[in-house]
């Protein structure tokens, strides 16, 4: 008989997250209760997000529950419903978290079209971490035609959509990543017209070369080190979308270090989350699914296999070690 | 035979202004050219901006010339006109400087209505502090009826409009000043909810008790430690509208410690210099005489007797001795 597999929060981590902070079980797969919806997973969402949640500290969303099961996105197929929106067979996404099976009331469950897309498109660039790309890039920093737009952890599920979008937009898409290779594709198929690598000896001065113009917009996804570089590139009205902070997730806060820089450049910083604009979200995945069928949206997946995979998968997300969209394929 | 009194600046300072930065001379009044203006003034305007300008680091505004009449707003009449737009005897506001008469090509005078306010008005709520208040609070703050603002600087030029046009807005203004004196004066004459003295040694307490529903909108003129302690009672969705920093001027900058407020909380900063939107003068204008003309809108003066009181003026003005806008009267 199919069991559930799930994945538990066992505690909470004091410092920086390991896979021993969570812990496996196997229960019976549940029955859909009456306006209920029996989904099977086929695709993990791991985002940088989820460190925040580990934590009970006070912040954006709830706590994620110790020894509940661990929460986030996934995507997956119908195999029963009692509820009239979804029939066996529909491809969904949702919130059913790291588990094999979920039960959802079809609230927070949406069908996708998988005719022209895999399915897993919907955890990335057309789903969360796109919506967040599009929020912060077309709601906060607004570029304007031959503008230049900076964008860290450039490609990632967010900042890869980040810059193709702001490509879109006519403006000028600078990157930062961590190594050559990363850059290299930022460059090659992401449309930017440089990319530095945030682990260059030498970043400071490649940053400012690569950016002659100036920052008009930054899409700050990483803070730390590389943040304190690009404010120092920023122009006069500069706007900066804060979407993330992972340096500072696990390691030193991120600081400002005067405030005078908004008065001498009279610059505008704003921190936002995706989930707090759902009313926009049918509007931008519309015009990222345009995007995408007119060819002018790439991603790039990191897949780790079996459900068991997932606590490494998400310790090695806030290393870094992921390149792009970073994925749970579900055994 | 009257001769001009003019005060430039002599070299810049390190560190603190002093009255010696400064040196006084003694010119023949000028003959306006062709299309100029000759305007005799009645006072000058000191404003905190104005320490920004004394030093050539990188700023918003070019600095101020050594060598030359120490640049600022002044109000005046007219003495005799070579320009179509202004006739002798007309009160003017403009940027004439710190001397007895100035020369001007009109492009930066405008005659004022007299009939209903004092013309040192125009220097004040009705002029550059009151628009600033007015943009920061309605174009950056933009607050919803019951919504809380905090107000550094309460009874300062700006900070005193800031707090009037907030409570006319429906809002629940709250401020921050020095010293019982203005702390009253807040209260009872400006239309404050609370006023908190940071000079006080419980003042963080205070500022907690003072805003028992958080801050949704918080105008900032002063930064330092009043400024971290307004920090941590900023709601989700508060919105910082950056003034200025007048405890950073001629001390340590202020910091942000943590960029992580700007997830947590989804705050917005922006810092902002009146003088960039200059289109909406008129019509700041326009509203700020309107709510004088109903008895909303109240400010108080400290006047200096002759130009040669402005240095020390301006050094006193730094350190927070003016209670309202601060003047020189031209003798």
């Amino acid at each position: 008989m199919p069991m559930n597999l799930q994945v538990l929060l066992d505690h909470r981590p004091t410092g920086k997250v390991s896979p021993a902070n969570f812990r496996f079980v196997e229960t019976p797969i549940p029955a859909p209760g009456p306006g209920e919806v029996l989904v099977r997973h086929t695709f993990l969402s791991l985002d940088p997000y989820m460190r925040g949640r580990l934590s009970d500290a006070k912040s954006y969303a709830k706590p994620q529950e110790v020894g509940a099961v661990m929460g986030g996105g996934a995507v997956g197929v119908v195999e029963a419903s009692n509820n009239p929106r979804f029939k066996p067979g529909d491809a969904v996404v949702g919130m059913g978290g790291w588990q094999r099976y979920a039960v959802s009331d079809g609230r927070d469950l949406n069908v996708v079209d998988v005719s022209r897309v895999p399915i897993q498109a919907y955890l990335g660039p057309l789903g969360m971490p796109g919506v967040t790309a599009w929020y912060g890039l077309h709601k906060i920093i607004a570029p304007k035609a031959g503008e230049t737009v900076l964008v860290s952890a450039a490609t990632g599920a967010v900042g890869s959509v980040v810059g193709q979008l702001a490509r879109a937009a006519g403006a000028r898409a600078v990157g930062i990543a961590g190594g050559p290779e990363k850059c290299a594709y930022a460059v090659k198929e992401l449309g930017y017209a440089v990319c530095v690598d945030h682990k260059s000896p030498t970043f400071a001065d490649e940053v400012k070369a690569a950016v002659p113009d100036g920052v008009d917009g930054l899409f700050e996804n990483v803070g730390g080190e590389p943040f304190q570089q690009a404010l120092r590139r920023l122009n006069d009205f500069a706007r900066v979308a804060i979407c993330g902070l992972i340096a500072s997730y696990e390691g030193a806060p991120t600081a400002l270090p005067d405030m005078r820089i908004f008065l001498v450049r009279r610059i505008k910083i704003e921190g936002f989350i995706v989930s707090d604009h759902l009313s926009l979200w049918p509007q931008a995945i519309g015009e990222l699914a345009g995007h995408a069928a007119a060819g002018r949206l790439k991603w790039r997946e990191t897949i780790r296999d079996g459900i068991r995979s997932a606590p490494q998968g998400l310790v090695d997300l806030l290393h870094g070690d992921n390149f792009g969209k970073m994925l749970v394929r579900v055994d």
